[in-house]
């Protein structure tokens, strides 16, 4: 290394304590190691499980923890605990709770809940007796990995089958062991993974006995796939189109509709404004992930990807309208968990799970589609309404003023002066320097 | 509204005090206001901010803050805060900085820094009519938000320009104002919906007076676009094949490289294993886009929607491999921006901005890119190597034991007891019941 590299590069910072940690990060941003020690949770026991759940942990970063109330789902009335950092959508979600609260309240069915994992495989021998050869000791895989599933086959889970999928078409001697599972209550990462890395261990043994003095068959990789078509759930609102009258104030109901109706038909031959369209959805969806120590990142994979399989980007939800009714749904994969991981470990995570009254998985999942289907409404209905902005500028009329170090007395006085003007950055530093 | 709707239903929840609202959730989880009162950022001042981002906010959510050092990009060190509930994924961020290291490190390259909006309009009148009409009065949109972009433009940025699209082939009547933006430092989403709402009315006057008499234009809606595929970020890493020896333990350069270039293909070609490929991407870029304040929503959902723009979703990153060099890329959009919004407002956002050494909106970029170039290649030097679940297993295996209540005794016979072995919920339980 030159000398450069070596004034530069930490060894060994994982095994540094959390006092020559904190020395470095206050060395590095200037900033005193007495405020970098304020950037701690209080309580020494939520701290020590916080710094547990990733590595490196020097501090903890805070969420608006919020609540969402009123929300009427398969008639029982549930109040939802949301994590986000954007402005206006726990505002978004609890009006659209409120709406439908009065219209029959939210459904929802879970229409599949079968996982999937691969094992990727490259062999270059004849594609048939692969085949034949694999279904001599397939039955061999399943019974190697007992030991690891037989809790989860006792609940009514475990490995559904393995079956051997060609895919030499789309990629030269590229084969797949292609394994579905029911996790039951759990997302069950760990257990696939090991479950899969277990197999293929079995599936090489076996190869090497099907096919002695042959080149060796490669396993690439085993790992599970955040791909859940399978594990799917719909959820969706419906009421009489006259009861939608003044959902946006002095727009009858069928006005209401129609424009509705434009906003997600466009969604659905537009990239552009699909991708938004399905933004606003996740807004809602990732704020209880977060709150319920749910992995959102498979939860947007899945969820983008599915929305894509036609081809083209679509927008995750429909709508239909007849001469009398107005019926909005959603459609989308949704892998979560209720028991396992942070959801059990986080005691927050834990206070959002009796929050929603202790759902099971089933439940959850259909709390996740209610929730991106509210945050839709909710979105859709601003814009084909005043527009997003109105709704947005007070919030953002106060963001530029803390921003701009306004006083009690300015800020007032600014809120006055901003009703129903365009709110901008220059605009408000304009108005509140000739204040000042 | 009947007595269980009026029994259920919570009045101007809004509106209540902290007070009222811990109460609440009180009597909904049995659990004790006073253990939920801890629920909450000590600081006073933070607090205020935390609470203001969102609504309702009744307590804090702590993620752990971690730090990843030694990423060498653009031949300067940076050490990246990481905000993630996941196990692993700080740690696999660090190991592939450390890697990349000695071999040149990160290299990127913002390929764009153009933002979308449309203003989303339906006519039924001739389209060649609206075309030529719409020439005469298009530059009058750009003049009525000159007061609202005026400081943009003065710092280099602002409205690039306004194209009228005919959408009709795709829906009937169905035209888009398609507007280009250039938001310089910020994300923007405040300032490119003002600028579309007020361009709006501008489009209905101006539609107004040039087909007087005629059906009105109808606005649907004004948005900006999540689908930012001009807003471009390139990251990449390179170095000759043979020094790729020993990444993983024993296996030389050239096999690395061939495996490694199988998982890229298999990506490619695979929407099951596509789809868990671009989760794994963004488990650092979102750690990161939470660390800093930014919408993670906005980054996932144009991510994803360009890994399926051919048609078929597909893995985010290439691979090169000739034969001395071993090139590895990824190639994404990423709107995201290091002023205003929550990256100003949250002292831990600055704090990260101030570690990242105060970057610039297309520097921040070019991080994002790295961090998501990283992730994948941690795990992809996993999976190839020995499965993603041996790195996993000893957290997976704490936090069993957490979950299983063992003490520090147990929970260390138990760590040496599984070395190497399988862990999965039911061993260790069995394991620790024999032990008590």
């Amino acid at each position: 290394m030159n000398q450069d590299n070596q004034s530069s590069y930490i060894q060994g910072f994982s095994k540094w304590g959390l006092q020559k940690k904190l020395e470095f990060m206050s060395s590095l941003t200037g900033i005193d190691i007495n405020v970098l020690m304020k950037y701690a949770w209080p309580d020494e026991d939520i701290a020590n499980i916080i710094n547990k759940l990733s590595e490196n942990t020097v501090a903890h970063f805070p969420f608006p923890y919020g609540l969402a109330p009123n929300f009427k789902i398969q008639d029982e009335t549930h109040v939802l605990p949301l994590v986000t950092e954007e402005s206006s959508v726990v505002a978004a979600l609890a009006n659209a709770a409120k709406i439908w609260y009065t219209k029959g309240g939210f459904r929802n069915k879970v229409l599949g809940t079968i996982k999937k994992g691969q094992i990727h495989v490259f062999w270059s021998g004849q594609p048939e007796l692969f085949f034949k050869r694999f279904s001599k000791f397939k039955s061999k895989l399943l019974d190697a990995t007992r030991n690891i599933s037989g809790r989860m086959e006792k609940r009514g889970g475990g490995v559904l089958g393995v079956e051997l999928l060609d895919k030499t078409k789309e990629l030269p001697n590229y084969y797949q062991l292609d394994v579905s599972f029911n996790t039951l209550d759990a997302m069950g990462a760990n257990f696939i993974n090991t479950v899969l890395e277990k197999m293929a261990q079995e599936f090489e043994k076996n190869m090497a006995q099907e096919f002695p003095g042959e080149l060796p068959v490669e396993v690439v990789m085993s790992i599970l796939s955040n791909f859940t078509p399978d594990c799917l759930v719909k959820a969706w609102v419906e009421c009489p189109i006259e009861s939608l009258d003044d959902v946006i104030k002095g727009m009858p109901g069928a006005e209401f509709a129609s424009r509705f109706q434009k906003a997600i038909q466009i969604s659905q031959v537009d990239v552009s404004r699909a991708v938004t369209h399905n933004k606003g959805i996740f807004n809602g969806i990732d704020a209880l992930a977060l709150a319920t120590g749910n992995d959102w990142r498979a939860i947007e994979s899945a969820g983008h990807a599915y929305a894509a399989r036609s081809g083209k980007y679509q927008g995750l939800t429909k709508v239909y309208i007849d001469e009398k009714m107005f019926s909005f749904s959603i459609e989308l994969p949704m892998n979560i968990g209720v028991v396992g991981g942070v959801t059990n470990l986080h005691p927050m995570a834990a206070l959002s799970m009796k929050i929603l009254k202790n759902p099971s998985g089933n439940e959850l999942m259909g709390m996740f589609a209610v929730v991106g289907l509210a945050s839709n409404f909710a979105a859709i209905t601003a814009l084909i309404g005043q527009g997003i902005q109105q709704g947005h500028m007070k919030l953002h009329l106060d963001n530029i003023l803390q921003q701009l170090g306004a006083d009690k007395n300015q800020s007032q006085k600014a809120r006055e002066f901003f009703k129903g003007k365009t709110v901008s950055y220059a605009n408000v530093e304009e108005y509140i320097s000739n204040l000042k």
